[in-house]
């Protein structure tokens, strides 16, 4: 059941999670019926998600067939173990995330100069201090690259993000739970109390 | 194009890296035909994987109608510059890192002692350190519970492990990788380089 306190509709909100992050897990129907989920690294450009790989495999062959797909970026922040707020039951443990789901249709992307922006939106997320030629597919060093590599293109249908920072708990527990990270101080903790506190629902 | 290079076969290497990772995505084909994307988190347990959710909603609505599924688990390592090895071209730009793949059919666990056992295996991943009451089927505050919740059982009959650490790379240029990686020392290069080292091809 999708809890509705934890869907994050504010497109720009999801995009700035998309730019953030650099990996993800897309998901597809293979070409012997069963569902395929494959980790990749990508990046967000103008509306669309982009990807690059091999020009055969079990991602080539499955989007030629069905191109409907679906791409998630997820990331922990915490687990909230069940003693913050519960004494006694495991009920309450939980995971605090952050996650992005796009559904759409999966293309190929078939000239070497779209290509080549794609891969340089890529490059220029993975590695923004260059440092390298600039992806350009008249060089003719490149062309025969951007022929060799495929590149595919998400066209976004559907955005969802869901945030996962104790929207649904009472005040009291709230409190309870940030003592609780404030307390144990992990790396990903500050940031995890920063959210629950920006995600905390607003005093009617 | 899946390479060689990279598979791992072995199943003691990848049930390892199972339990050592707490979440991954779980993938299915939705009552719309979609294929969908759930992260969770999850226990390995006995040639199994467990998860649990709500007894409403996508994922047993999905299963209910195909209960084919892939799960992925995965963990990015290091980003690999293209400078590393390369001083002119982005190619060779890269990520190492560790994926096992399971396909296999996913079932609901129906009887409250056997959920009790997956919950207790997932507490005891996610919070070793307990802080609560026993998951026990027959404690009458777990019994009603367990009634509420929903657990899946992703029964393993394909697993697959794709470990990259340049095992695709000549000697002379795994050095300067690694040469990159303990100048730059990043909090994950250390790992990354022991990786390397113990992924490259045995000298024939």
């Amino acid at each position: 059941m999708r809890r509705k306190e934890f869907e994050v509709e504010d497109r720009e909100i999801c995009e700035a999670f998309l730019n953030e992050r650099d990996d993800g897990v897309l998901t597809f129907k293979g070409i012997d019926g069963w569902p395929k989920a494959v980790p990749l690294n990508y990046a967000y450009k103008d509306g669309s998600v982009y990807f690059h790989g091999s020009k055969k495999g079990e991602k080539m062959s499955g989007i030629a067939e069905d191109d409907r797909a679906e791409f998630v970026v997820y990331e922990a922040h915490a687990f909230i173990p069940s003693y913050y707020s519960d004494p006694l039951m495991a009920c309450p443990a939980t995971l605090y995330f952050r996650s992005v789901r796009i559904r759409g249709r999966v293309e190929q992307v078939e000239e070497a100069a779209d290509k080549a922006v794609a891969l340089a939106a890529l490059m220029s997320k993975l590695q923004p201090e260059g440092g390298h030629l600039a992806i350009d597919a008249s060089h003719p060093k490149y062309a025969l690259q951007l022929k060799g590599i495929a590149v595919l293109r998400l066209s976004v249908e559907e955005m969802t993000g869901k945030f996962k920072f104790g929207q649904n708990l009472s005040e009291k527990k709230r409190i309870e739970v940030i003592d609780g990270l404030e307390g144990r101080d992990r790396p990903g903790d500050p940031l995890t109390v920063a959210f629950m506190k920006e995600w905390a629902p607003k005093p009617k």
